[in-house]
């Protein structure tokens, strides 16, 4: 039987001896797909393959297009460090390193297009169980600035439906998009760190059954830490979601998904939000954070939400918030619209939504629940005073103070 | 030093030096054990070793019989697709691939075992630390037909103690059983794909301090996705836990295990049950969703139950249900008894049983607690109405309707 | 490119050949770190290696110094068994093996130094990125006797600061002291067998944004089995933390961080602790069980802690502690002081913590929630009767017993 383990650092591309995965580990990539195609010619046994990518500083300039099943792709080494910290500190000449490493690929693609990996097959059945693994996709600079969360770099993007993907360990840095998966089954993102892109994760056009657990994420002041569209039946857990993002966890349109037992911290309001028609989503035992921005590069961007967005936006019915930690750590000076009071719930929209036993720590008078005049029936217990809670004219709802 | 690395694809069985990983996987696996046992002949120092099992499509005819301790098995890709869409897809000659793949087994055995791998040893100490990662499972197929989820054959089957051990990263798939464990001790099941088996997780005979977290898991209709008993200091969290088992999470005669952070999803009504005498149990912050069968191949099975047995049932005392989601989405026409009021929570036995701020959200008029005449000082809080109440008669309890 | 792949098991030290890994595993690791940095000599690229430790068993009598980024230190076998029972369990002539294995390092330091690895380095920037998994590192024995915890040997301790370091798939057994990191930021601690350390997780100095999940943990009756000082945004959620740590998580002077989807088991008091000026946290969804101890060869040792500490102690303000399960199941006669009536929780000082849904199943009778004198405005809501809530003179707060 021919070899299914590959290693990118032995490879040959017949057509082209030069190249190497230290030139173009894309096309090095694609060579060998099209070798484990040739080897596999069977419908009735394509089991597919590994390509091993060791620890080094490697260079992608052609787009990996992944239209095999079971393909793994593994590294030995996430390599995430901080590029932004390094970016901005001034003369690091005397920096032992000043870039990720591991089994980095530094995304640099010459081939006009913007994804260092694009999953995608036309047919049936969908591409299954391919998994990303161990290794460092970094987006090396951003433009017209470090600050920026720009270049128009992907890390992985699916743009057909997938079945029991599996993306473990990465290290994603300074892309302007880490993962866009879309129409995902039973998607397994876990155990990653990926920070310091422009958006992080974003599951789109639609999906079911897929999880995001335990992971490091932290995007840029106008993109996704966590988006996902049309989704149903999510969970996100356990998760450490850092700052910047425009959000920690965004759903559009998004039914019977769960949000539990994360730590979420942000500098902007609008920390989880449920736009469009979200219903029966869980949003519970979660710790969130918002404080102002700390890191005087940044100080001067947000996500342009003003403090009576929420921390938590609810659109849609049948929700239900239970069990969380809200702190709020906000100067007054930096509250906007001056002189608002913070809301740090916000049932924007919908019928019985459920608001319970979530509790609030802040620096200044906040309002813990707010309902819009549209909303029915929501429920609000033990959320704060009575003071601390404001129905809008039209809204109709039971409220239980904290006694 | 002798070498504890091997490749099942470069072992040769010295007394039968045709068989390959290709043609019986298990007689191969079983002579690399006997390798390791004639080089760690001491017991001062008995490592182990790994087995290594690239992509490939190998058959298993002879079960695998682990009597060693610190074996790992690891494989280069779960595999995971499902058989059962395929199955049902009627023409198939099209598709790209049509079976799962990555390090694949087929679970063929002509040895008259059920098992693909048994774990089994008398004597002292318990086997510890073996470690089964990152290959596929497949029993091929069902009998008689391919939506029957039978066909006799146990993926993983341990029949004497073990410590430590490790399940992570594989696909199992179309196995009358997957996983069946006797008397674990800290087992560690993670980040698996355990989808379209009779039965998924069985954790039978005791069990301590153990863990099923962040697997994707889904059984047949008449099977268990999680089963335990006798069980103790069990955790199941971060789990996606899919139809269409006739039970999520099953716990028998167990007392103080916890299941959280998780995300439900199923057919029929009894998706946690805790049978027997089940005491001091947390079920929290889970995400139920409760939806009629939607694959049309399957929309004539069930697991029996009427929707009087409730989404979650207790039996035994001093349970905890707090913080939950529940939807519950069935037409009338599909309710059983024809007319009943749906269930979502029933203590059936037991004191001091405790039920707090979960949140229903239904297309029907339900009952979010009923509470059996035999049970004793069960405490309801802010699960619903008075008239989604029900308490039978004999019942002792403190109730308070959500305002 | 030289290789980035090294074995421990083929490397030679030119100025040492004697030397093995078997022999002195540290001496060889630091042998090849030094190559790692002989291959990577610039700044601009310096993306690390991976050091495969196959498995075996190897003696380590140099400290391993790690002071590049990017390293990957991985193994094929956690390798965890219980010493403790083993010592303790008499004559072991006749067992199969007697010491944990996989890839196992014993820790025999004669270099005068107490840890195994040490993660260390001056100047900018910090290290990153470093990943130490599925190896196993045993401390062999303790002294002066076997259920004493002490040989002053350590596993794993940085004493400089560290990004994204990675401890993933470890068995840390019989050190005095487990893992001890300095100044973590972004640390993954995931998937490790960590007990029958005296201490098992330290996170000292400071911290912030870092991860716990998913362990088996379980210290001596005098360490800690999670600490962590001046620490913000850490998560610690899905563990199973066994018995028998002075505690099972230690907060000391830590705002903002949360604790939730765990399984926590102890033999003593204090099992949650928030010491000092702990702000902010959440502890949530949890399950906690205090029994007595079981082990008749540990049953003369505790933590020193009467009943009256509380299974938790909070000090600090803006604590929330919701949706926890409680069993408390201690003979009356073990209780301390004698006759005293235990408390679960205790809130000690602070103001503004919040504590409800918290449900607890006891043997006796019990102070649910006990609040000091000193404590101002501290919410207790449905955790038990008017009899079991006890508040100290001078103390005020909102009660509302459960009906």
């Amino acid at each position: 039987m021919p070899s299914t383990i590959y290693d990118v650092t032995t490879w040959t591309i017949p057509a082209s001896p030069s190249t190497t995965a230290y030139t173009d580990i894309g096309a090095i990539v694609n060579s060998i797909i099209a070798d484990i195609k040739t080897n596999q010619p069977t419908q009735a046994s394509k089991p597919g393959a590994v390509i091993y990518v060791p620890p080094g500083d490697y260079s992608l300039k052609t787009r990996i297009v992944i239209d095999i099943s079971y393909l793994q792709i593994k590294g030995s080494g996430h390599g995430f460090t901080s590029s932004s910290i390094r970016y901005n500190a001034g003369d690091t000449s005397g920096w032992h390193e000043i870039w990720p490493g591991g089994s980095r690929i530094r995304v640099e693609n010459t081939d006009g297009n913007a994804e260092a990996i694009l999953i995608s097959r036309s047919g049936d059945p969908r591409l299954s169980s391919i998994e990303l693994l161990d290794f460092c996709l970094d987006g090396v600079s951003f433009t017209p600035n470090q600050n920026s969360y720009l270049n128009g770099k992907i890390g992985i993007r699916s743009t057909t439906a997938t079945d029991s993907l599996r993306i473990r360990g990465l290290g994603i840095v300074y892309l302007e998009r880490g993962i866009v998966i879309t129409d995902a089954d039973a998607l397994h993102i876990q155990g990653n760190f990926i920070c310091e892109n422009g958006s992080c994760i974003e599951l789109v056009g639609s999906g079911q059954a897929s999880m995001v657990n335990d992971n490091m994420i932290g995007a840029g002041y106008v993109g996704f830490s966590v988006y996902a569209e049309n989704h149903f039946g999510l969970i996100v857990s356990g998760n450490n979601i850092f700052p910047r993002g425009k959000s920690s966890v965004h759903l559009k349109n998004s039914t019977n998904n769960t949000i539990s037992a994360n730590r979420l911290h942000a500098f902007y309001p609008g920390m989880i939000q449920c736009e469009g028609a979200c219903h029966n989503n869980l949003i519970g035992s979660n710790h969130f954070l918002r404080v102002p921005e700390s890191f005087p590069a940044m100080t001067g961007f947000s996500n342009g939400l003003d403090d009576l967005f929420g921390l938590v936006q609810l659109n849609g019915s049948g929700n239900t918030v239970v069990g969380n930690h809200f702190s709020y750590d906000v100067p007054a000076a930096n509250i906007t619209p001056s002189g608002a009071t913070p809301t740090i719930v916000l049932v924007k929209s919908g019928s019985n939504n459920y608001v319970a036993t979530n509790h609030t720590a802040a620096n200044v008078a906040v309002h813990t629940v707010v309902l819009d005049g549209s909303t029915v029936n929501t429920k609000v217990l033990d959320c704060g005073t009575t003071a601390e809670f404001q129905a809008l004219t039209g809204a109709t709802y039971g409220f239980r103070a904290t006694p």
